[in-house]
């Protein structure tokens, strides 16, 4: 795999890769040394015939697979992946990524894969639908019932990316739409989508994807959102002004294309007043600031544009930054030893910053470091590394007499580029932090818990990420600009109001929550999962409902259990000597198991009663098959709760069915959730509880065991 | 209260009320009998005050009121409409409903406060600060952790309604804002505006509800969302026109307004093959047909428009709508005895949909029952009942040739009108119903679990809600048009994209959702609730964390109890005689407990292994204060995980902290969830739960029995 043979950037559309017949098109250079990389076009690319295909061949290839098993595939893409990320690097290098940028894109990028796979398999059903909160009864007498589901989108979802994560943000936003079934057309931005096309292409090669669930459109989106409709979402990262003019299109307005926009935003550094010179936060607090100046030279959505300090922190604040840039930062190509800082991503975003820092300048605001008629403060040892023709900028600090200056919060210089204002209190604080009318991210650094509750819950409305620094996470932050796949990733307002990652959540962005009401028994059949009131098959006790024709359902392995298979036990009684007994042999001696005047005294009990882990316990032992059988373990209980309590003299009995069976792709047994319910014998219920086992698919190690 | 008075419908805002000085503007006119009751105009009325008034006063006194006291307030307002329902049926007859309709629009829209406030007040903490899912660790160390809040939204919702239900409409959007701690400005539709303000007026003289948190404008929204930015939101019901105008706004498209719109839809009704004629189903389809085109006169935007039948039974379907029609309905003036369905809301809505009929006849569709050119088939007894300035129409059925002509499934005649479509097989029903470009509701017909998962789960992520009708549920259903506050209201496409409804869902719309990193005791600060981590009280075993200065927590009341406080025990050591003596007294003789061969060929155990609820119940014996204090009852237990198994000889340990503490605002005691954690003598983790107990907010009623 090398990009030196390539003279158009290619695209993959339809099952198969598509280059125009000549060349020409956008030029796209290396932005260390501005040699000519590849030129972009795709003029005659028929953009329809991805779209419909996305939504024939890859929803029907997505739908033969489980949710598990979408994400066991993203598993094994990313172990591909991990192994050759190394050539990844080399095309990293030319869009001015230094080494642990192109970790953080690359390595990070395969990173959300493996982190939904695991999610994926940990948190959803193995099936294609998912169960959104509980049922809810809507009948008196349980025969209508209502729920809500989760089923995939059955369009596609058109992901177009901003040029400065090639690689992760195309994996972050392909991840949650493959799990869901959802297939994808990315459209890399134009200057480093040679790199995104790099790693589709790998990812095309591993032969792990279904056929038609990743498409690659190289070049412009054309005229894509003209062929979508409310099947189908457009997620969109970078400018406003482009979010704008999609977000406008006739097929979101009145077409109901879902359409999810993250752009840049303001992001905010709060140091609280607590946070003074000499403290842990105030140096974390420099730390993360430089940090997020230099790390991918600025050009991060997530980077931090506003220092909000205190007002007497803000001389204190920009000497800091200046000496820690001073002594740290080393600008250059990144393919040289030593350089930590690498180029902007072409030499029109190097003229768009230094622009933008000009009308910052002229509105008021003062260069209190760096400069802009040269490429850097400091640059490499070696000076070819900061060549004439590459996009090379220094960091540049701006401090502002008024920090209400309309220009700090909302005019953007994406790059190393960072202002410092200052406030007089929390309250304010917090306005200047809200200011930036809706921002992805902002760090709140204070080891006061009193600081961090008002300035963190007064600015939480305003962001989508809120990021707490102090001396206990200075060490184990993984950094204010770092969206981490396990939290959600965009922002109110001007971050463009839209959510990505945040595990599960992203994945059922791309599926239609369904309200569904019906009969326990239509609900059982749609969701796969068993709901009260729905056929039973019950072994046991037949005064109870049990059935002679039916095994134990502790007999049955996952490929003969079905939901709804259960067993009815017998009633047993409880006495008072089996109360204390269990209160002397468990040492739980309180009051209401052991001292009848008291107990008669508490509002709940009628007097001495059982404990609720006697009945529990009991209830195991009501509905256990003791010998070795396909179910292997009992690994917990959820939503266990006693409803009615029970006396001396009152008896027990339990029913048990099988309600959600979850094979897993990866091991030889599943998990079982078994619906417990505990009646008295008046019929009363006592308790109810979800018992969670696994079982094997196969009853293989006990039939070897056994024989 | 009388409407009799009123010339110019007024309007609430920034805390008076508001009529212009002269009366005028448009007029609107008892829909039975053309009786001109009142003119709408605001064209003075200063609408940028409201939002002010909303996001200042407004947000400042909801604030100050926790999410289950709002909860309980909306309790008390529902109680308070409820003892004065009647008042408003007098006003609702006007509108052209029936009794029953009526009971839908002010009972129901009653019965959506009394749900959420139960609701609010059993799901939400009693804080204004929401979890989202557990918290994630993001550090090896467990220093740092994520996690995610949902905190109001800090600006105002507008919410626009539409004519057809001026009391329910206004009541479930206003609930779960009102929880939310978002303040409302509430515009009815012009035609029936005048019950809405009516009802108003009630809810603001009962002095239940906080200054700023509802505001009334009536007549046209105007320059309304100039005034808006990202920090508020604007639910619509309405046209889809309407609805289009609104998106296009660039406060919306850039400016970030959160956007929420229900627009009607071409609902389908379903019929499987399995209900033929004469079967339950075929009878239970008729009925809800029959219902949903003359309840409200059709008006619903929830109406079934297409019926999609077997192409053998289009005919049985129309002959049985029409007979049934004929047998039951009776239009007039709901104020006559008899009467089932009323007039259209106007004589402007009745042409509207005599035109829409027109055009689909003109398009291919057929007059299978009904007329236009009356009317009514069967007018009420007394011919007054329908007045001829009244708008009353005949309720219509039309036929197709052909099952996908276009205008079936786009055009809609908002009124007691319905079309009979056939199909061949399921696929083609479900592509049938798709054709509608997404809708708010569908009805799944069908006594067949295999034909309700096929078209049920086809056609759901087209829906935003599918309501499975079978002999099961004929009686028990609350019906295809009625939106119940339980589940999601809304739909994709066509239905507008948004969500209403769905209880807690609907609160949290109205939030915004945070992702906040930190360490444990900066997101227990945060939250108020205790993440593993923090700091700790721990009273008990000084060789495990306890310090003999901290009192037992199990001796506090919810006024001294804080979350961190807790418990930590001694070791106690399992020995078999223990784990053999369990298995005996609770029956539970599972093999891994009592067969030591049988134990070690399990791929989970060591060997015999104590039964996990062994471990839980001698857990509470380790962590009980036995004598009659605060705590009154374990009432559950939560997220119980059995991690590391314990042999014969291992011992146990139990720390318990306070979690989260929630005081009920009713009651005398509150719930609190403790954190419980066992380790074995190695310090490994072997079971990890939450203990849920009911504790006494002041230490009083035993204070009273003891002494």
């Amino acid at each position: 795999m090398s990009t030196k043979q390539i003279s158009v950037v290619p695209s993959f559309i339809a099952g198969q890769w598509w280059t125009p017949a000549a060349a020409g098109g956008t030029e796209v250079r290396d932005a260390n040394t501005g040699e000519l990389l590849a030129t972009v076009t795709n003029d005659k690319l028929d953009v329809a015939a991805a779209v419909h295909y996305g939504r024939s061949t890859g929803q029907q290839e997505l739908a033969k697979l489980s949710l598990h098993e979408r994400a066991l595939k993203l598993k094994e893409l990313a172990l591909y992946l991990n192994d050759l990320r190394k050539d990844l690097y080399e095309v990293s290098f030319k869009t001015g990524a230094t080494k642990i940028d192109s970790m953080v894109d690359i390595d990070g990028g395969i990173g959300v894969l493996f982190t939904f796979s695991s999610k994926g398999r940990r948190e959803l059903p193995n099936s294609n639908v998912i169960l959104d909160g509980p049922s809810e009864p809507l009948s008196k007498d349980g025969s209508f019932v209502g729920t809500h589901i989760y089923t995939a989108m059955s369009g596609v979802v058109v992901q177009v990316n901003a040029f400065n994560f090639p690689v992760w943000g195309m994996l972050e936003k392909f991840a949650p739409a493959f799990i869901a079934g959802v297939p994808t057309i990315v459209k890399p931005a134009t200057p480093t989508g040679y790199l995104t096309e790099a790693t589709v292409r790998l990812m095309l090669e591993s032969g792990i994807l279904p056929e038609g669930s990743l498409q690659l459109l190289s070049g412009s989106a054309r005229d894509l959102m003209d062929h979508l409709d409310y099947r189908d979402m457009f997620a969109f990262t970078g400018s406003a002004a482009t979010a704008s003019k999609l977000k406008s299109h006739p097929n979101v307005i009145d077409g109901g294309v879902k359409f999810a926009a993250e752009t840049d935003s303001l992001n905010a550094a709060i140091l609280a007043p607590d946070a003074v010179e000499g403290s842990p936060e105030f140096e974390a607090f420099v730390k993360v600031v430089v940090t997020e100046m230099t790390s991918k030279a600025g050009q991060k959505c997530t980077a931090i544009r506003r220092n909000i300090v205190p007002a007497e922190l803000v001389e204190p604040v920009i000497a800091a930054i200046g000496k820690r840039i001073d002594e740290r930062v080393v600008i250059g190509d990144p393919r040289v030893e030593g350089v930590n800082m690498g180029a902007l991503a072409s030499l029109e975003q190097l003229a768009d910053v230094r622009s933008a820092v000009q009308d910052m300048i002229d509105a008021g605001g003062e260069l209190a470091y760096g400069r802009l008629d040269a490429p850097a403060v400091r640059v490499a040892p070696e000076k070819d590394a900061v060549a004439e023709s590459g996009a090379f900028m220094s960091p540049v600090v701006l401090r502002w007499a008024d920090a209400r200056n309309p220009l700090v919060h909302s005019r953007e210089a994406f790059g190393p580029v960072s202002s410092v204002i200052g406030y007089e209190n929390l309250e304010e604080a917090v306005e200047l932090a809200a200011m930036g009318s809706g921002s992805l991210v902002a760090t709140v650094c204070s080891n006061n818990t009193d600081s961090v509750r008002k300035l963190a819950l007064g600015i939480a409305a305003h962001h989508g990420r809120v990021h707490i620094l102090n001396r206990e996470t200075a060490r184990s932050t993984t950094g204010h600009g770092s969206p981490v796949p396990h939290l959600v990733h965009g922002g109110p307002g001007r971050a463009g109001g839209g959510e990505e990652l945040g595990g599960i959540r992203s994945v059922k962005h791309h599926m239609q929550r369904t309200a569904v009401q019906g009969s326990p028994n239509m609900l059982t059949a749609l969701s796969g999962v068993w709901h009260t009131g729905a056929e039973q098959r019950l072994a046991g006790c037949e005064e109870f409902g049990g059935e002679a024709k039916y095994t134990h359902p502790f007999r049955k392995s996952l490929a003969e259990l079905r939901v709804g298979d259960g067993f009815a036990s017998d009633l047993r009684t409880v006495n008072l000597e089996d109360i204390s007994e269990f209160a002397q042999k468990t040492g739980d001696t309180f009051y209401a198991h052991t001292d009848a005047k008291a107990a008669e005294a508490n509002p709940f009990f009628p007097g001495i009663v059982a404990h609720g882990y006697l009945l529990v316990s009991w209830a195991a032992g009501l509905f256990v098959e003791p010998a070795p059988g396909p179910v292997l373990a009992n690994y917990g209980l959820e939503s266990l709760r006693f409803i009615t309590p029970v006396a001396a003299g009152d008896a027990i009995r339990v029913t048990l069915t099988a309600k959600k069976i979850t094979p897993r792709v990866t091991d030889e047994y599943g998990e079982v959730a078994w619906d417990a319910i505990l009646h008295n014998q008046n019929g009363e219920i006592v308790a109810t509880y979800d018992v969670l086992t696994l079982v094997e698919k196969e009853d293989v190690t006990y039939a070897n065991f056994q024989s």
